[in-house]
C-alpha cells in the first residue's frame, strides 16, 4: 500500500514473540497485530530493536516479518527495519522485504565498523536508490554508537532520499532543532521536504514531541497499551494538551515495568524486552513471554512485578487477596 | 531573601561579561543583571557553566558573585554556583557564596575522579549539612561525565537535602520520569518531597518540560532573549501551549546563533559562549563580548552571524542596505 | 587441520580485495594468501574487521573464507571471524564456516544491541557447544562497544569455552593483569587453562605483549609487510628484545599510512583499510585497491603518501626524479 | 633545583595521608617521602591523581606540596600537579606552587568545559609563557575526558612548550607512535624536542613502555614498593628485559590489590586510593590509611585482602597461624 504523507501516528515496533524452540511464534504474533490494530494504531514497524531484530536470524526475520504484513492485512502500512552492520549487507535484507511486501524501509547508519557522515549519506543515497520503497532513517546511537546530524538528515530529507525519521536519540533538543529547521509545528508539511514525516521512538515524551511538530510515534510500550498512546496521540492532534499529558504520565508509569529485571543480573534492554513481552503474555495476547537468547529470562518475581503495574495501570483486573 | 516553594519560572545563567584584561566588567554585568530583571525574569544563576565559572578565579567568582547580588537588589533570588571537583572544595566555595548573600547553592556531582552513587549522595548531603542554604543538584553530565540518576536525586529530595534540581542532562525521558515519580503534573508539590523545585535547563524544550510538570527553566539563550523565556513561561502557566511553544520554536531558530563559531575552530561551549556574549554586545548591554581564555574568539563573520540571527528575531533593527 | 596448542604467531587479519564490482576478487586475494604464506606468517585469519567482514553479504563471506583456505592448501590453519550481533546469527556464520572448513571461530561479544557479562558468557558457551570447532573470543570495544572483563575471559578459558583470546582492546594494562593471572610469561602453558592462546592485535605494541607473555599477533599492517612481523616475532622468541623493538619501531613508522586519508573525508577505520589495500596494489600483490561500500576511496595524493611509505620502509625502489 | 634533560627514572605521584579531622598529615607525608627516597626513587609528583588533588582544597595542596619539598630536601625534584578546570584557574595553582618551591609543573587539558586542541594549545603555551618552570603535559582522559593528540604535544615538544609528557592514557599505541615521531628509541635525546621527557603513568606496562623508549614511570602503586619499579627501571635501562618483565609481573600481582573494595560500594579510583593508602598503613609508613570525603572507606575484609597482597609479595610477613 501506498505510504501516508506523511507516515504519521502510532506505529509501535512489534513485538516478535518465540516459541519453546526460540523460533518465531507466528500465532502469537498474528494475535499481537490484532491486539495492536485494534487498539487503532496507525501502522506496524516489524524488525525494529524491539522486535529483537538483533537476535533473529535471516529465516526468523523473513517469518516474522510475513506474519506481520499478513496479519495487518493492508489496513495499516508495514514498515521493515533492514538492520545490519553496512550498506552491502542491508541491501541483502531490503531486497527481501520489498519481496515480502513492505511498505517501507528503515535502516540505520552502519555500525560495527567506524563511519563518517559522508558515508552515512552514500548508505542511505545508495539504498534508496536501488530499492524503490520509501526509506525512513532510524536514528538510535545507543545501537549504532553514531548520531545522526540533524543537518544530514535535513539534507537527505530535502533531496528525497528519505521518506522520514525514526528518532531514538532520546536527544529532544536535536530534534527540535530539526523540526525547526524543517518548517516548525505551523507551515508544513514540510516546507523544504513535503511529505517527510518525523516520528519519535521517545516514548516518555510523546507529548512533547507533538507538541513540537512531530507526526507520530514508534512506542515499544505501544506493544503493551496500544490504545493509550492512541488516546495520547489523538489529544494532541485536537490540541488538548493537557489531556495528553495526563495520558503520558499515565504511560511513564506503567513503563517502569522495563525495570523489572535487576542490574546484576542482565541487560537494561533484555530487562525492557522481558518486561513487554512477560505483559504480553500476563494480557493473554502471546503464549509466552521469552526473549531470544543469550538473553536472560525474568525471574517470577520480575514477572510479579509486570503484573503489579498492569494492575496499577488497570490492564489486568485487580488482584484479589 | 527566602525561597520561594517550588523555586520556579525563569533562572537565567548569568553571563559574565569581562574586560579586556579579561576580568569581570562589573559595570556591563550590572547591566546585563538589569536586562534580565527588565525581561521579567524570576531568578538568577550567577557562576554556572554559561557565567563560564570554570574560567574564572576564585577572585573573580566572588567579584561576579557579589555584583549579581548587589544588581539583583532583593528582587528576585540570587543562586551561586559551586562548582569544583570534589566535596571540601565545593565546601570552600559554598561558604564564600553564603558570605556574599547567595540565597541557594548549585552543586554537581564530584567530577575529574571517578565518583560513585553513594559518595555522591555523601557529597550532597555533607554540602546541605555544613552550608545553611538551600541546595540545587545540578545535573550535567556532559561537564561532570556522570549522570544522576533519578532514584538517586528522588531520595536526596525526599530526605530534605536538595531543594531542587536543575536538569541539564538533556535526557528529557528521565526527567519525565523523575516528576512522574515525584507526584506528577497535578497531585503536587511534590507529594513526597514538598517544594522540590525542578528545573530544566534544556532551552530547547521548556514547552515540554512545563507540560512534563517542570517548574522553571535555567536558559543560557535567556540571556539575550530573557522576555521570550518569560512570555513562554505565562504562557504555559496559562495552559496556552499552542502559543508556549510557538515562543519556543522562535527561541529554537535563535538559538541556532551558537553554530556561528565553525568547529574546526573552538570547542561547541565556546561557540555557543561567544554566540550569548557577542549577542549582549550587540545589543548595548555589555561593553565586550570576549570569552574567557583560552576560548577562542568569534571571527567578524561569526559576529555578524550573530547580529543576523538577533536581527531575524525582531532583536535588532533590520539592516538597511 | 588441527591448532597447535597454543595457537601462536604472525596470524594476519586477511584484507579482501574486491573487483570494480565489488565483489571478491578471488585470483588477488589468492596471491595475497601466498604474499603471507611467503612472509612467513604462522595462520590466516579470514572475515575479521581488516577483511571488512562487516561489509560482505552472506555470499560473499563464504567466497572470502573458501578462496582462502584453499590458497592456504592446510599449510598454516584458518581462522574464520563469525561476527554478527547476537548468537542465532553468529551461528548461522558459524555453521557456514565449518562447512567450509574454517579451522577455528572467532565471536565478538553481542553488539547493536546491549549486553551483560551473563548474557555474553551464555553466548561464547553456546558457540561453543553447537559447533565443534576451537572459538576465540575477540575482543574489539571500538567496533562493539564492550569491553570483555579479563575475569570473565579467564573464566572461559579455564573451563574451556574458549581456545583463545584475540585482544583489539587496547588495553595492554589489562591484557597483563590477564596473562599474569594465566600463569604468566613463565609457568606457561597456561597454569589454570592449557593451551589458551593469547593473541594481540595492538599492531604497534607487539613487541611489548610478547615480552608480557602473549603468543602472537594479529596485525593488520602484516598484510603490507608479513615478513617483518615474523621477523619481530622471531626476535622475541630468541629473547632478543631490543632487535625485536627496531623491528616494531620500523612497523610503527610504517603504520603511519593510516593516515593518509583526511579526516574531513572519511572514518578512521577507512582510511586506514584503504592505505593497507592501496598498498597491497602498489606492491603488485591484487589488482586494485578499493575499500567496500560506502567507504570513501583514497584521493590520488592520499595513494601517494602510501607509496612514499612503501619507499621509506623500503618495499618499493627508491623513487627517481 | 634543575631538572634533568630529560626527566627520567621512577617518579611515583606522591599519596597524601590524611589525619581523622581529613587534614593533612604532615609527620606521615614526611615518612612517606622518606620512604619512596629509601626505595631509590628519580623524582617525586606531588599533588598528582594518585595524591587525590582533586579533594585538597588549596590551603591542603599548600600544605602538602610544602611537606614533600622539604623532606625531600633536594636530593631529588618535586612536580607539582596544578590541577583545574581552565588557564585562569591553574595559573592561581602554578603560581602558588612556584612559590613553594616546586621545581615543574604537571598540567592536564581543560576539563568540565568542553575544550578543543587549538584552546588546549593556548592553555599550555600560555601556562609556559606565565609561569618560569618546566611543564609537563598530563595526557589523563578518564579524567579530562579528552586525549591529547600526539601531533599537539609533538608541536608543543618541538617549539619549547613542555619539558615532558605524563601519559597516564592507557593508549600504549598512541605512546609508540609518538615516541617513534619523536627519533625513536635510539637516535635520541629527542631528536626535533631535545630534552623532552616521556613518562607513563600505566604502571603494568612500564617494561613495554622502556622497551619503546620511555624515560621513565609515575606509578601509583610506586607508593608501596618504589624499590621494585627501581629494580625494574634499573633492569631495563641495563638491557635486561627478561628481568624486567619478572619485576613487571610481580607488580601486576600486587596491583591486584585495587580490587578490594567492591564495585557496588565505591568508584574504582576510590578502591585503588583506598588500597594503596591501606598498604602504606600497614606497612607502618602512614598513620592511618584513610582516603578524603566523599569516597568511601575500605571494609575489614578489603583492608584484609590488602594485607594479603603485600605478604604474597613479601613486603609483610608471612602471617602464622
Amino acid at each position: 500500500m501506498a505510504l501516508p504523507a506523511p507516515l504519521h501516528g502510532v506505529i509501535p515496533p512489534v513485538c516478535t514473540p518465540l516459541d519453546r524452540h526460540g523460533e518465531v511464534d507466528t500465532a502469537s504474533l498474528t494475535r499481537l497485530v490484532r491486539h495492536l490494530l485494534d487498539g487503532g494504531v496507525h501502522g506496524l514497524f516489524a524488525l525494529g530493536s524491539t522486535s529483537e531484530v538483533a537476535y533473529l536470524t535471516d529465516a526468523q526475520r523473513g517469518i516474522a516479518l510475513e506474519t506481520v504484513r499478513t496479519a495487518a492485512a493492508g489496513r495499516v502500512p508495514v514498515l521493515a527495519g533492514v538492520i545490519d552492520t553496512t550498506t552491502p549487507r542491508v541491501l541483502d535484507h531490503a531486497r527481501r522485504a520489498a519481496d515480502l511486501g513492505a511498505d517501507a524501509l528503515v535502516a540505520t547508519a552502519p555500525f560495527y565498523t567506524r563511519t563518517h557522515p559522508r558515508e552515512i549519506a552514500a548508505h542511505f543515497r545508495h539504498l534508496r536508490a536501488a530499492v524503490d520503497l520509501p526509506l525512513v532513517a532510524y536514528d538510535i546511537p545507543l545501537a549504532v554508537h553514531t548520531k545522526l546530524a540533524p543537518e544530514l538528515v535535513r539534507e537527505l530529507a530535502e533531496d528525497g532520499t528519505l521518506a522520514g525519521l525514526k528518532d531514538s536519540s532520546g536527544d529532544d533538543g536535536a530534534l527540535r532543532r530539526l523540526l525547526t529547521a524543517l518548517g516548525g509545528r505551523t507551515g508544513r508539511h514540510r516546507g523544504p521536504a513535503p511529505g517527510f514525516a518525523v516520528l519519535t521512538g521517545s516514548e516518555l515524551t510523546v507529548d512533547a514531541a507533538l507538541l513540537a511538530g512531530a507526526d507520530g510515534v514508534v512506542p515499544g510500550l505501544g506493544n503493551v497499551d496500544p490504545a493509550a498512546y492512541v488516546r495520547l496521540y489523538d489529544a494532541a492532534r485536537a490540541g488538548h494538551w493537557e489531556r495528553a499529558a495526563a495520558e503520558q504520565e499515565r504511560l511513564v508509569t506503567l513503563f517502569s515495568m522495563v525495570d523489572a529485571g535487576p542490574e546484576s543480573e542482565m541487560s537494561r534492554s533484555s530487562s525492557a524486552l522481558g518486561a513487554f513481552k512477560a505483559a504480553l503474555r500476563l494480557l493473554g495476547v502471546t503464549q509466552r513471554g521469552s526473549t531470544a537468547f543469550p538473553q536472560r529470562p525474568l525471574s517470577e518475581e520480575a514477572v510479579a512485578e509486570v503484573a503489579r503495574h498492569l494492575r496499577t495501570a488497570g490492564l489486568l483486573p485487580a488482584q484479589q487477596d
